[in-house]
């Protein structure tokens, strides 16, 4: 069953049935201040960071779930009402959300009046701008009582639900005009306050929460609302809310639009107050002052608009496939600027006070955005690699407020380092910076430390080398990419977290193949980068470390007809035949087919065959199999979940890709394109009721054929996936590969394709491409024409910037 | 506006408006499984700990307030009700909560059916009991549908909140017979398990919260009860509940008791299993079977109730004021003993995983309940001696589960030791348990590190002596009894904890004379210990140190018609009328008259005459006056209140009573009996619109004259009012004092009173005591007989055990 619609000319996924299996959700703001928004307008705000500076209050896992938000409720005389169905839940006549590219508008239209909220948060602003339309559709005139709602939260998101001693006595508000100013704590150490106004004079506000809904009314009926009158409270601790009464008379067929914006505002110090206890409103105005009319709210959308056609004209396909163009020129690439600025900070399943920024995740998502924002891109690649140790360890997380190294969790994850030189090299690839390397960057963030990012390049790839075990692969630590593969953890204790328990790694002989094959793939990046810029000697020393590697993962990682996952603190073999449970796993064998470790010997086939054999089902591939049916105390997490979830054999979507590419470097089009289509978003439409979360966005997680619910996905949107199959897709599917000096073109396909086109723009220059396939082959090219002039090899070479060329392509 | 009334000879307060201003709540269990819950049935249970051992799950502040609970259904054809109004929120024909003793019921009546749900949790049981009773008064058949109702919390309330990613994955559940077990996490590190049983086989069960509510429906429309059916739901992941569905058929006057246990069970590690994946039931089935009929359930509560007379008739009096009398022998040694289980962890304001159990805290709350268990007090102030340090530094609270000190809020409130002085001291004149003193004990719980528990207190005197200021007075450390007087802190971050940031003591001239005074009080407890027990040196060397600390008061800490409050970091005065803004304060002045320190030179007089003129208003005694209008770093978290709430002139109760002794100490027993009555809940009871909170139990605050609404109070039951309240009232007012020798009576009262009688029980003899004042006097006893031979002095010398004297006083 389906809740709605793709509109791909206005870039929009419509949803027309207000009860989705789980809130829908939207992310607004791609800068400083950013908002998540529901389909039925539930959700948060925040300024940069969603654990010290929320800005409105969310309630997670709620009953009714998705309880709170930006809400209109409207009084028609007849009826109680909002656009969204929700928080009234009163039926509407009809009911429309559009989610597009960082706005969202829910219409709603009941006795003959429609009304529409758009929000959004313009370029370079620090608030989300709401516009309400309101339209009389019927020929009697209608008396609209119109009340806005948001609740505030007292900053610090995770506290804001502890310390009710505190909290229930902090809060405070001016009221100022149309402006409902939200100030607690201002007064003390905070630098910054909240604001929330309307565009027309207010006839009546309120706020505090208890008086607005009644101590027992839910956000389905506040006491005001249904009385059709404010109380004008002014709140003094308990729960300061914001909520505008504004009476709009409309004429038959007449139609009004009021602007609400909700902001953010930092003073200094010294500008901190307009007289004593009066907070400094100067920029709060300015702001309101920008949006003051429909017509300004209308340009600054148009110019987000822009912005958005900028980014997503960089690389466009056409391909036959409606459902893959969607994604790929579309909701793919939005996914992907999502996951860039949140890493997995805050969705509707990250409840944004649990984790930072992740120094692994930030630089797999950069390969999924580089090509639209490399300049940011560089900047996140300074910022990652400036909480990295002089040993190349590296802080596992870091706080996007302050950029700093996340003590909680700390470091010991041994994967991390070899992620930098996936983003950097990615990085310089697609925009031909080199500058970046010499770029200096710290150690820890601590001033004086400066190396160039080279050498931290460097001290990644040689974590590695310094870090093997008695079988010559590298040890785990902590934990690699399988953050629930805690090797060396051995927890008793339930109320201890297996990412931050003791990690005994003293003697430990825990190893990852995952990370062996990791090794082999980037370090041959490290190798490729150090040779382009011509420190040859250093290119040799680290290949000799990737021979071994390769011949120890032969010799010792090898089961036969797949690769062992790992080695465990003893020595035991994991992912392994021997093994009475999780017999084989995806991760090791993504990486080392990725690796193509074994390719002439038949090895990535096989252990391909295995992996189709032993973990991919109807709704993808799953982790490990056979699940874990008890617990494994040297093993960790992985095996606290249930069979079928998460780690433990749920189809986590991150690491299907690996298994893709593997597929491309065995040359199995038609495998790669069967794993791609099986849990790409748009091809699970049909199935929303058991897919349960978005369409249009990648989940971190379905459950795999051993849970109870197989197909039942959860962990929308924040999630490596959205960059893993990006890459997978344009790269290794559509084999459009940015190298330092070229497009190199090397599609791997379905052989029932007949071809498909793509526009890229690359360091300056348009590439027009049409890769034909006559031959219903798989992989290879067979010829390259570049405005018809034919060039040896695969590689488009680097022409002049601004122009616009056209290549032809045709495979074997 | 009143919402109930007292029902004094049932000890119950009892609610008929279930709308009350707040959710006013009963706390069941007083061992080790404890349930809070609401006069609508709001609430959740635990085992020991708050935070790591949540049984069910609560949403704090939310929107309605109180939603969730245990909940009962009725579906009886016409309507969906329950018996506490919520969460269904039908109207009821009537209703009525009674809170008594560790016991609640709530009554609701519709259509003629009479529902009364009991809630308790049996002595030496780890569950909640529930009867619910049914009783159709009408002429018809009636055909009730029931549904019960829990939400499982998955262990660890604060991760619960936090960490969807996980938790939507690991929910598990066991249904059996009419049992539904939930077992996430049993499988790997825990060892315990919960359920929740019916004593009738039941006709449909949901185990999935989803399910059970629909997406889209609060706690008021559960879909399944809506529609009178059950879904036979089995929890996977997302969210686990549990319910039962029972249909009853009730013929014309016919009544029927349904029970339903809410467990919670712990297994060795090697009896966790009954076979692969099925958890060992035994112990649970052994509870639910000794519950399985409303007679046994009947006979625990009366066993409760026995319990509870035990324990109220140590001490009760007769003064002719009801709302006096009500409080001391029933509601205010109750809320004692609550708050000796809870600290301050777990109230509908504090959230049960902010907080341990308070160093500081547990001392004070022992006054008010040593009395009725000196074995449990006993037990306790081990385990707070246990967890100081060899210098006599304490950390400042501890978690009930380990009874290890809490790292996140480590030590350094310099007021902590001198409160083990008091425990212990309060403990053997209660008890005469002298052994208490040589009681091995370790620092830090460090095993081999044991001291007699005498050395702990010396370590406790001789902190507050090696840690003076240049003033010769207390340095403060972090904070001393006013956690937000935070004078070594100096934080600009609003991300700090004012508790926890850096305390910079080094070079510090911060000193506090609430320590000061303190320390000269149980200083002098201390020196009189020593003589006791024949440490007549150890006394002499204390005693020196006391004398000088009452000197520097004198010569540093007299303000001219005050004590003043503290020197800054800088040496610069707090409290004193040189400050702008908090000229005065409450807690030096009350700790300094209550050392009676310049009495004789009219300083303790002048002191309370100025406390009279400046802190005192219609609701109580304000903290500091007046109150801090903007932030003063240098004073930490106090100047970050709002003007007349919390610790910025808030009436903070806690600290009322030393005002009330000190009156006491001049002998002004009309005022001291004036104080008291102004915060006494029963007092308040007519008010209680305005003061919101419960009327049977103290408020930790009462919102001070500069408040926008004073006389609003915050924060009830858990807080060290109750037991200073106590203390004042019974040992200070009605002056019965227990002593290593004897009863010591020493009333101060109004001159109105005309006498008042007590029973106390007091080293295994019982003391009929009639107090007389013939002459309208205020304090002073004239003349004391024990069974009519007359006494020298006023203590009442120990009697023989068994016996029953009776003992008359008269006045001056």
């Amino acid at each position: 069953m389906k809740y709605g619609h793709f509109d791909d000319n206005r870039r929009e996924y419509v949803i027309t049935n207000p009860r989705t299996p789980w809130p829908w959700i939207n992310y607004l703001g791609n800068e400083d201040f950013f908002s998540l928004v529901s389909n039925t307008g539930g959700g948060y705000s925040f300024y940069k960071d969603a654990k010290f500076r929320r800005i409105t209050r969310y309630r997670y896992n709620n009953v009714p779930m998705d309880s709170g938000g930006k809400y209109f409720y409207i009084n028609d005389g007849e009826s109680v009402w909002s656009p969204g169905w929700k928080p009234c839940k009163t039926e509407l006549d009809s009911y429309e959300c559009r989610h597009g590219m960082n706005y969202t508008t829910i219409k709603g239209v009941k006795n003959g009046v429609e009304a529409e909220a758009l929000y959004f948060v313009p370029l370079k602003t620090w608030a989300e701008v709401q516009k309400l339309t309101l339209r009389n559709t019927t020929n009697e005139v209608k008396t609209l009582k119109i009340f806005s709602f948001v609740e505030w939260c007292l900053w610090n998101a995770a506290t804001d639900m502890e310390n009710f001693q505190r909290n229930f006595s902090t809060g405070e508000v001016e009221i100022e005009d149309s402006v409902i100013y939200h100030k607690t704590e201002y007064k003390e150490r905070r630098d910054h306050f909240a604001y929330y106004s309307v565009n027309e004079p207010m006839q009546g506000f309120d706020t505090d929460r208890e008086t607005f809904f009644g101590l027992y009314n839910g956000f389905d009926e506040p006491q005001t609302v249904l009385e059709g009158a404010p109380r004008n409270s002014e709140a003094h601790g308990w729960s300061p809310i914001a909520s505008h009464y504004v009476e709009v008379v409309l004429q038959p067929g007449e139609s009004k639009e009021l602007v609400y914006v909700l902001g953010y505002v930092e003073n200094a110090q010294d500008e901190k107050w307009e007289s004593k206890n009066v907070i400094n409103k100067t920029k709060a105005k300015a702001t309101i002052a920008r949006f003051d009319t429909a017509a300004k709210v209308d340009a600054a959308l148009a110019e987000l608009n822009a912005y958005w056609d900028n980014l997503l004209n960089v690389f466009t396909i056409k391909t036959g496939e409606e459902k893959l163009d969607r994604m790929v020129n579309i909701w793919n690439q939005y996914q992907c600027m999502i996951t860039f600025c949140f890493s997995r900070s805050a969705s509707f399943f990250e409840s944004g006070i649990g984790r930072g920024m992740g120094f692994r995740d930030s630089n797999q998502d950069l390969v999924g955005f580089v090509h639209q924002i490399p300049e940011r891109a560089r900047e996140r690649i300074i910022d990652i690699a400036s909480t990295q140790f002089p040993d190349g360890g590296c802080y596992h997380q870091y706080q996007p407020l302050t950029k700093k190294g996340n003590n909680e969790i700390g470091q010991g994850f041994n994967d991390d380092p070899m992620w930098l030189i996936l983003g950097t090299t990615a990085y310089i690839k697609e925009s031909g910076d080199f500058t970046i390397l010499d770029e200096p960057v710290p150690f820890d963030n601590e001033v004086g430390s400066e190396v160039s990012l080279f050498h931290h390049l460097t001290v990644s790839f040689n974590h590695v080398v310094n870090n093997l075990g008695p079988h010559g692969l590298p040890l785990s630590g902590r934990a690699d990419w399988n953050d629930c593969l805690n090797l060396n953890c051995f927890s008793n204790d339930p109320n201890e977290s297996f990412q931050t328990t003791e990690n005994k790694s003293e003697g430990s002989q825990a190893q990852s193949l995952m990370i062996a094959g990791l090794f082999v793939v980037y370090g041959r990046d490290y190798v490729e980068l150090c040779k382009v810029i011509g420190k040859t000697e250093e290119a040799a020393r680290a290949q000799q470390h990737i021979d071994a590697m390769v011949a120890a993962i032969k010799l010792n990682g090898w089961d036969g007809d797949w690769f062992i996952r790992a080695y465990d603190y003893f020595g035991n073999k994991i992912g392994s035949n021997e093994n009475e449970e999780g017999k084989i796993f995806i991760e090791s064998n993504g990486w080392c087919t990725m690796a193509g470790i074994g390719l002439e010997e038949g090895m990535v086939a096989k252990a391909l065959d295995s992996v189709k054999e032993r973990l991919d089902c109807e709704h993808g591939i799953v982790l490990n199999n056979p699940a874990y049916t008890k617990y494994y105390i040297e093993y960790g997490e992985i095996s606290s979940y249930p069979p079928g979830y998460k780690e433990n054999a749920g189809i986590f979507c991150h690491n299907n890709p690996w298994i893709i590419i593997g597929e491309t470097v065995q040359g199995r089009g038609d495998r790669a394109w069967e794993y791609f289509r099986k849990i790409c978003p748009s091809y699970t439409e049909e199935i929303s009721d058991l897919h349960k979360v978005e369409p249009y966005v990648y989940a971190q997680m379905i459950a795999g054929k051993d849970a109870f619910k197989p197909g039942e996905a959860k962990n929308s949107w924040l999630t490596g996936t959205a960059a893993w199959n990006y890459y997978a897709i344009t790269q290794y599917i559509l084999g459009i590969q940015p190298t330092y000096n070229g497009l190199r073109i090397e599609p791997c396909i379905a052989p029932e394709w007949k071809g498909f086109t793509v526009t890229r723009k690359f360091r300056g220059a348009t590439y027009l491409i049409e890769v034909k396939n006559p031959n219903g082959s798989m992989k290879g090219v067979a010829s390259l024409t570049v405005d018809g002039k034919a060039i040896e090899g695969n590689t488009i070479p680097l022409m002049p910037v601004g122009g616009t060329y056209k290549v032809e392509v045709v495979m074997n």
